[in-house]
């Protein structure tokens, strides 16, 4: 048995979302197809995080176990020409024996793009959020700032959720915008040890409320503090929200410095296992 | 009655091209069902140039005359909430009296965008042709040089158009490209008097061929010599194509030192009416 890394790109709006579902189509189910056309083997590809619906990849990884003998090259030829146009293999390699694409990652970088102005941007409505005003990028700014760190993110994931623990560590959270055609588009990156459901969303969505005036810089820090999803924004649409990069110890491929894969500092800290982060 | 000018974009994935048709909805038909429901009035909006199924827009140029009072600033609003979110009305503004959007257009500028490689990039599988290998882009660049100025261009148009003239002025034919991930980003800007019926798409495809191997870069130049469409390329797909800019005698929007309209140059040589500029 050979153990695969694939890397996938999508544009998820056409779709149910990463995982298998009974209604609607999913990534998941889209490649464990064509893998199946290709190969006759029916099994699992498992991907290091569970895009919600809507939601869109650059470089979403997946592992698979496989006793395919096709090389790799053949394989993302094979898989792409048999997948809908939306969904493309970027790369598939040989990985370590024991890899798994949730288990080993080690650093995520999300980006959430939102389109504001009284305008929206017809070419970026399926990639970006559209707000219909322009908003204040350094009240955002220093919203922002309070989120970086390890910390408890409880008022920042989807009531309902039941994981063990909601404390994870933003290494990076950068908002930045480029005004044009009298409209401002705004990027917000994140990188961070793993993240809650729906953890990027909500932050999105709080800080537009901070750009829009609504709320001031020093909300986010007082609701970091209650620990109470009921005092952060509102959950952003998925539309706007790419998974951009994995990162795996022996693995960067982000390139920033504060991943611990890019450090080679993989091994000194375990990181905490992200089993179901659905974005 | 006051005579407006609409400047407006659209991403034409799903639609029938400018023109009303029988079958399939057209952006035509969206901003003037639209136009009606917000004014009641039943009327014709005239656009610089009808784009065919599947092209884009950027800055499409369009004029209606109304008896509505209602100020320019409200009709954006109120349109943009009444055509489907593909569609978006960038600017509304009182026109001269004998404002017409065709006949008064002294420059257009139409961009054709390419994605070579062996992977598509599904972030712009709408709004660019897919090559799959990496082209020679030095060799297109020298290809597309005998191009610029005023020529019969008879070889690069569809075949069984029945223009007066073949004979227009391209004012600019830039050819860029930009490698991302191992793909290679093409961008075909193009500055016009006028087009013929598919001639951006007609150049792109023989400038593909050129950046191929296929043909050599001196073949455009026979080609253009030969007045006869069988010896150019073949028409690149709708979907790679998008409509930049009109320009006219009061008003440059384009920005380049090529257009007349930059120059204040429109007085001194009356621009070929382009009665049927189908891209």
């Amino acid at each position: 048995m050979r153990n695969l890394r694939l890397t996938i790109a999508y544009d998820g709006t056409g779709y149910s979302g990463w995982q298998f579902q009974p209604n609607g189509m999913s990534i998941q189910q889209a490649l464990e197809s064509a893998w199946q056309t290709i190969t006759g083997e029916q099994l699992r590809i498992t991907a290091s995080g569970r895009t919600d619906a809507g939601v869109h990849a650059r470089g979403q990884v997946c592992s698979l176990r496989t006793a395919s003998e096709i090389d790799c090259e053949s394989l993302v030829r094979a898989i792409n020409a048999n997948v809908p146009r939306d969904i493309v293999v970027e790369q598939i390699s040989e990985a370590p024996e024991g890899f798994h694409a949730i288990r080993d990652a080690v650093n995520k970088c999300y980006e959430y793009r939102i389109v504001a102005g009284r305008l929206r941007d017809v070419m970026d409505s399926r990639t970006a959020w559209h707000v219909g005003e322009l908003l204040d990028i350094s009240a955002m700014q220093d919203a922002a700032r309070c989120l970086v760190g390890k910390h408890d993110f409880a008022s920042f994931q989807a009531t309902g959720s039941n994981r063990l623990s909601s404390v994870r560590e933003i290494r990076r959270l950068a908002v930045s915008d480029v005004t044009r055609n009298s409209r401002q588009y705004i990027t917000i990156g994140i990188s961070a040890d793993g993240f809650l459901y729906n953890m990027v969303r909500i932050i999105a969505g709080s800080l537009v409320q901070v750009g829009r005036g609504t709320r001031n810089s020093q909300w986010l820090e007082e609701s970091l503090g209650a620990l109470d999803r009921m005092t952060s924004g509102p959950t952003a649409p998925a539309l706007g929200l790419c998974l951009v990069s994995v990162c795996y110890p022996e693995m960067c491929v982000c390139g920033a410095g504060e991943c611990p894969a890019g450090k080679g500092l993989c091994e000194v800290g375990e990181p905490e296992p992200t089993e179901d982060p659905i974005q």
